[in-house]
């Protein structure tokens, strides 16, 4: 019997319902969806990391990598990447961002898709991932 | 080889394309993006378990599970849900449903992505799941 | 330890950013959102097959395929199939363009999730896709 682990890295955000931050079970390891949270002081509501793409961008990729790490997997082992922007006008910016981020990454970069879609306000940017470890 | 098998529970909608509600190959079951439609009747449309958030969330996630269970799985299986609304001002709601719906569940919840789309005209909501079986 | 490859297809695009078309690692082939674009020639820019969804349904669907076929695997072995429109009305066009094309398939089909984004401009439809070989 393959045992399924809840992953929540110390200073992550308590999730808004009951869901986990990332889930292993055998060798796959799936990421929840990730926004721009700031890593939280007990007590605080969440903030995110700033009004911008690129402050959020990052913070978000902080977030899927640290759940990663905890799952005992890196970039590294990620399969895809799922990229949701509010705005088309952000995509140009959003690879700018994403090629500085990941440009010492060994091996293979991950699949990607990336669509435009509601989030809620203030937020610009959402990521969640797919890895297969072993 | 692994074998590649369609799972269709009974009374589901027969899918409007050369979709399956669910595959299962190997250790992985997925699930197609199911919404609230009451179990079918031989020769009739399929019908929305009403205009609510909560009759149509209660029914998708009844949706999801009879394919799970059709699959040989269960929730304590799923590592993903992706649930798509249309308004983000649903997502308290959405929560709170969420929550009480899984208050039973046994051992870790899914990882889950929740992100705002257009639908066919009277759905307000649509989810899918992978599962890790074994 | 699993290996991880990236799989891009003779004639596909350069991705406009750090990832792959397609990455395969163990058992897990995972296909990135593919769109209606044509096969390149070098020094050129991506160019959509048409303006059509037919015309982009079906490039997007060969592109799918070419990077399922890169990577040692075909439609039978996709369990999802994630696609993208940007507008409700096209649902029942594109479910006739689907089936027409399956209409071969061995083997039972993929499930499907469909929802309605928004894509960069001249683009209607983008689908990608998770296969299990073996």
């Amino acid at each position: 019997m393959t045992v399924k682990i809840a992953v929540h890295p110390t200073g992550h955000t308590t999730p808004p319902a009951k869901f986990s931050h990332g889930v292993r079970k055998g060798n796959i390891l799936q990421v929840a969806g990730q926004v721009g949270f700031l890593p939280t002081t007990a007590g605080q509501p969440p903030a995110v990391a700033g009004p911008t793409l690129r402050e959020q961008t990052l913070q978000t990729l902080a977030n899927v990598k640290a759940v990663l790490e905890a799952g005992g997997a890196g970039w590294e082992d990620v399969v895809m990447l799922r990229v949701y922007l509010t705005d088309t006008a952000h995509f140009a910016e959003l690879n700018t961002i994403y090629d500085d981020y990941f440009a010492t990454l060994q091996g293979p970069p991950a699949a990607r898709t990336t669509v435009y879609v509601g989030l809620p306000e203030g937020l610009l940017v959402e990521i969640d991932a797919l890895a297969v470890l072993g």
